[in-house]
């Protein structure tokens, strides 16, 4: 750190209805803080950026307070300790963790998520932290797939849902994607071993499922609810299990939306429907990530990135997740 | 068996757009069927009507192949054997299976349910048979309940709703009964032990199990579907899980109903929903008979039932469930 340094941080200055925009954001400059006794000094090195941001900022009932009009954005970053006061963390050691979107948090231990190095500070980001932990946990934990069962998956190519089609042929199941562009129905297939993929944009989802699935959807990895969801679950099998894991066709929750009721189709199929949220399943977390990290090694699993550059990147960001623009997980590189 | 004996008929000769109505139905007469090798003949004492009847009746998807036009009704029935050719079955036994709306019935032993008794012939039909069984496996398999935790019941004083009630009060839950009238909300509190019971036709569902279940719902034992689920569904504590059971909110699902979307309820909080079909835990039910026995032996298990009288009150007996006129489970004595 140099002793002049300042910290650019990005701010939430409105409260969106739906998905913030860049003009909810504001960037300010302030000095760089002081570790009190017990917190580290991290610099990040990488920003996240995630669809679950929205809900984050939303102020109706979610997984956690929302963050405060005038806080800085809360995310998940990746950087390196330039100064400890906390003895069980040392300067130049790597850390995941809620450092949020700015270029140094000073924070105390319970904020850090995960040690990391700087090979894998990125990837610690997507494929090795929140993205790919949640594809393995959810999809071992609710959808349990089988050798032969048919897994189908919404947002097939983004950062969740590429992991889910890999790993579950990892475990032996067939799998059909669903994305939103003939670029990604061919990432789908070519990168991510899908057996086949659908754009939803341009085919009618459950004919298509319906075709693809003769014996039915075992597991249905849902990330999107809306009318992709409504057209998979008219084709749920016996005891299907659909991970309800992200509800991206939505941008906002006020007015509730409705939808074709669920009872009928979880009754007459004996399914399950279960919500997944990682942040109950950090006591796996290093077990997940292991695995994780064995399957890139040996050439199973890959993933794509969409790098930004710069914090000036980050008030747009998240609203072009919901345009869609991006191949891959969203990351904002600062070092 | 009489050698002059008629056999009384229920058959289903219209296929109605919802609930069978009288009209539906016609009764007609034959002589008494003759067992062929291993078919038993029995003469049945009781006829069991049930609010899944409609769903046997539809011509759309659903667990069992629907009722053909011209063909008695299917119905679990409980009666006594009055010729076998069928070396596992005695003259004299008791016996529940799928004998149909009708006197008598020559079957094989595929379509016997359980044996039973002359003292609990009619209890096979309700508390020991259909109802209690899958009050009891849905609870446990399904809400897997604990104590102190909150459970919330639809259609609360009904044969499976009271004694899933009743069920979950063994486990040590605070039990809240969602009900049609102010008689059956009293005998949800002062015959099924509900801590409480709400009127949905008069009550804010909605605000009451705000105000009754300060924690959330742990467990939602769902028989209606609908607005009375809908208003549950905005109440569940972390964790929960919703006992799909039943859709007695509706008579039909052509055209398929909309309502709330649950996909955020249940990734907010983590929630669980699944649906219960009795017919997947048939190697559970012996086990489940004798508990159930148990407890209305201990005085811990009550019921009520609503018996009608004579073959001629089966073609309104169905139609008159869903004008919600009985107390109690609907059973036609014959004998």
């Amino acid at each position: 750190m140099k002793p002049d340094a300042i910290n650019a941080r990005v701010l939430l200055v409105n409260r969106p209805a739906g998905v913030a925009q860049a003009s909810d954001f504001a960037i300010a400059h302030a000095a760089v803080p002081e570790p009190a006794p017990g917190e580290i000094l991290v610099r990040n090195h990488y920003l996240s950026v995630d669809p679950a941001m929205r809900g984050w900022i939303a102020d109706v009932g979610n997984y956690s307070a929302p963050v405060a009009i005038g806080d800085v954005m809360r995310s998940l970053c990746s950087g390196e300790i330039v100064a400890s006061r906390n003895p069980d963390y040392a300067v130049g050691e790597f850390v995941t963790g809620w450092f949020g979107w700015q270029d140094y948090a000073a924070v105390s231990a319970d904020r850090i998520v995960q040690r990391t190095s700087p090979a894998e500070a990125k990837m610690a980001l997507g494929i090795l932290g929140l993205n790919g932990t949640t594809a393995l946990l959810a999809l071992t934990t609710i959808g349990e797939p089988k050798p032969g069962q048919t897994v189908v998956v919404s947002t097939a190519a983004g950062a969740v849902g590429s992991a889910v089609g890999q790993i579950a042929r990892i475990h032996g199941c067939r799998t059909i994607g669903i994305t939103s562009s003939p670029a990604k129905v061919r990432d789908c297939v070519d990168l991510f071993g899908y057996d086949a993929a659908i754009d939803y944009r341009t085919e009618d989802v459950g004919a298509r499922v319906a075709a693809l699935c003769p014996g039915g959807v075992d597991i249905y990895f849902d990330n999107t609810a809306g009318t992709i969801s409504d057209a998979v679950m008219r084709h749920l099998a016996q005891k299907a299990r659909v991970v309800v894991c992200g509800t991206a066709s939505y941008d906002r929750w006020v007015p509730w939306p409705d939808g074709p009721r669920v009872e009928r189709h979880l009754l007459v199929k004996r399914a399950r429907m279960e919500g997944f949220v990682l942040f109950d399943h950090m006591d796996r977390l290093d077990e997940a990530v292991g695995t994780l990290r064995g399957w890139i090694a040996d050439g199973r699993l890959t993933y794509q990135e969409d790098l930004l550059t710069g914090i000036e990147a980050c008030p747009d960001a998240l609203a072009g997740l919901y345009r869609g623009e991006n191949r891959g997980k969203r990351i904002v590189q600062l070092v």
